[in-house]
């Protein structure tokens, strides 16, 4: 099985702990909805498409033990609650809730649980897609560069890979798909403070999978951008607004500046339930604050193995953590979603939207 | 004693362990050439004005060793191969070599000591002359402030603080000194990856002078530029080219990428003596690349106070990890130095090089 979320016969849901990763693979059992409640909060599982999909088996196994309305109203807020910039989860649990609605509540839990599954199959079909377009992109952009050997350069930030996702990423689905393809890629992998997403989850996902990368501080983009040391940037994203901007990972949008400021493409991948025509504009999407410890202290291996949790702030600082910013849309090149390649803007956004989906 | 380097009546060299910092204050003692060279290589003591004293002091104890000029020629070498991006050791050096090479090896060891004890008195008197001229630039800047109440908000990148100079600092030489007149300052600080030396040195010293200071992850920077919440940046360098390019701690461009998007002014706080006219531009300036241990390993403290380290990126990902990068002129708002504020140009440097010193 190499999809990060699956079921098993006894209709448990079933996922690896990222928090542990990349030192120990450890399977966790998601059994109610206070489990994934609990697994998105504390970011066992994180990566905008797959708390999408376990927020959706959340409100099937809530309305396993409660099938009234209370029970899915109450489900519905409180999941919704456990990361507020992602719009993915709120469109899963939307999609879950107008399924059940009008169901008789002995039929909700079985509804519910077949539409997250759908969600889950859909995203790995969506995923497939957006790694098509994105490939084609990228060999286009190989092709036009000129006098330049070897590998093709690619710059990623946070992880929008195989474990953001049911399958296959986003961001790094382009990447996957050149590597089956045999077309030679090289990523470089920004480690991603505070929660360090690219050098524990990005690197181990790229290693397992045989993908060159190479993994630097969040502050050396810039650098090699400048050093002609960068082809393009890929990241995924958490939420587009209607006109464009893109709210992903905090450290995007210093990326996106580089990019910009040395003509190389920043492209962003995302599936079209990432885009948000209800948010007028990157200034309307609320940016998450997390704990000060994300900051203060950092988790790792000792040399023996064992895990082990430094702090390295002193203790009478004071600590500011937002998780996302905001990347203005003049500074994206293009949207890759399973619909094709199109604009960060709002017409480029409202041409896929209205896109058969196919 | 509040400086950072000093010496002893048995004419030893003592200063702060900084890789010790901020858990543990540990003082070391240098003796030789040799301890100088490691203490510069390991990183014991660090910021270039520090950096080229401690050359400096290097060179006097080859001297009391070997006052041949084998020795010399030797010592300055190696000490100026122990961190190659900075300009002031290798300017600090070819002083202290001036001042011994006419004169006979008997008093040779004598006057490198005094030489290096001038370069650090001057070096206090210097980063107070930047504390007067940037207290000044941040006043006026701060009222032209259009209603915004409260502490004038600064973000600054690495340590050009105390412990990166004999005393004051340079780009926190401002800040000491708007605290001081009871002006109120609060400092964002980038904990600066991959050393942290945001988190462990800067915090600790603001702290300790009881300055007002917030850490953040190096990715946070962009978000609170584009929020409005940092009304200046100001950084220390290691080198000033002749066109206005500024090097620093890897980081400092994509802060200035976005200053220059927000409309932030973005300064730079140096010693004449950081101006080197020989480099004609920042693609000229050597990047020193650092070990991959210093990406893949964070050293700090465990819940019971004793020092740790842990592994943060898989054993299986490459890693790179250059130390600085280039501003280039055009981001930088202005230049503050002990002999006033100038532009980031050819003529704003010229100007500032044939001042008088006063």
């Amino acid at each position: 099985m190499s999809r990060t979320l699956w079921t098993d016969e006894q209709g448990v849901v079933r996922t690896i702990d990222q928090t542990v990763l990349p030192f120990e693979r450890r399977e966790i059992a998601l059994r109610s909805p206070d489990d994934c409640d609990r697994a998105i909060r504390e970011m066992q599982v994180r990566g905008a498409p797959l708390i999408g999909a376990v927020g959706a088996y959340g409100l099937a196994l809530a309305l396993r033990a409660d099938p009234s309305d209370a029970s899915l109203e109450h489900a519905c807020e409180r999941l919704a609650a456990a990361r507020p910039t992602a719009v993915n989860l709120r469109w899963a649990l939307g999609r879950v809730r107008r399924r059940v609605a009008a169901a008789p509540s002995a039929r909700r839990a079985a509804l519910a649980w077949d539409e997250a599954g759908r969600i889950c199959d859909e995203d790995v079909a969506c995923n497939e897609r957006i790694g098509t377009h994105g490939a084609r992109l990228l060999r286009d952009l190989a092709a036009r560069r000129s006098g330049r050997a070897g590998a093709l350069q690619l710059l990623t930030h946070c992880n929008a890979g195989r474990i953001a996702t049911v399958d296959y990423g986003t961001a790094l689905a382009p990447i996957y798909r050149l590597h089956a393809e045999g077309f030679p890629v090289h990523v470089w992998v920004d480690e991603t403070r505070p929660r360090n997403q690219g050098a524990a989850l990005t690197a181990w996902e790229l290693a397992e999978r045989g993908v060159a990368h190479t993994v630097i501080a969040d502050n050396a983009g810039g650098l090699l951008m400048m050093q002609g040391r960068v082809d393009a940037v890929i990241v995924g994203c958490d939420r587009v607004a209607a006109n464009g901007d893109v709210a992903n990972k905090v450290g995007t949008y210093l990326k996106a500046l580089a990019a910009r400021d040395n003509g190389v493409p920043f492209y962003v991948a995302c599936p079209v339930s990432t885009i948000d025509p209800d948010t007028p504009d990157g200034a309307s999407i609320p940016i998450e604050e997390r704990a000060a410890r994300e900051v203060t202290h950092l988790s790792g291996i000792l040399d023996d193995g064992s895990r082990a949790t430094v702090r390295v702030v002193p203790a009478g600082s004071a600590v500011a953590n937002p998780a996302f910013d905001i990347t203005p849309a003049r500074l994206v090149t293009a949207l890759v979603t399973e619909r094709g390649v199109c604009d960060a803007s709002a017409g480029g956004l409202r041409a896929v939207l209205e896109a058969d989906a196919r």
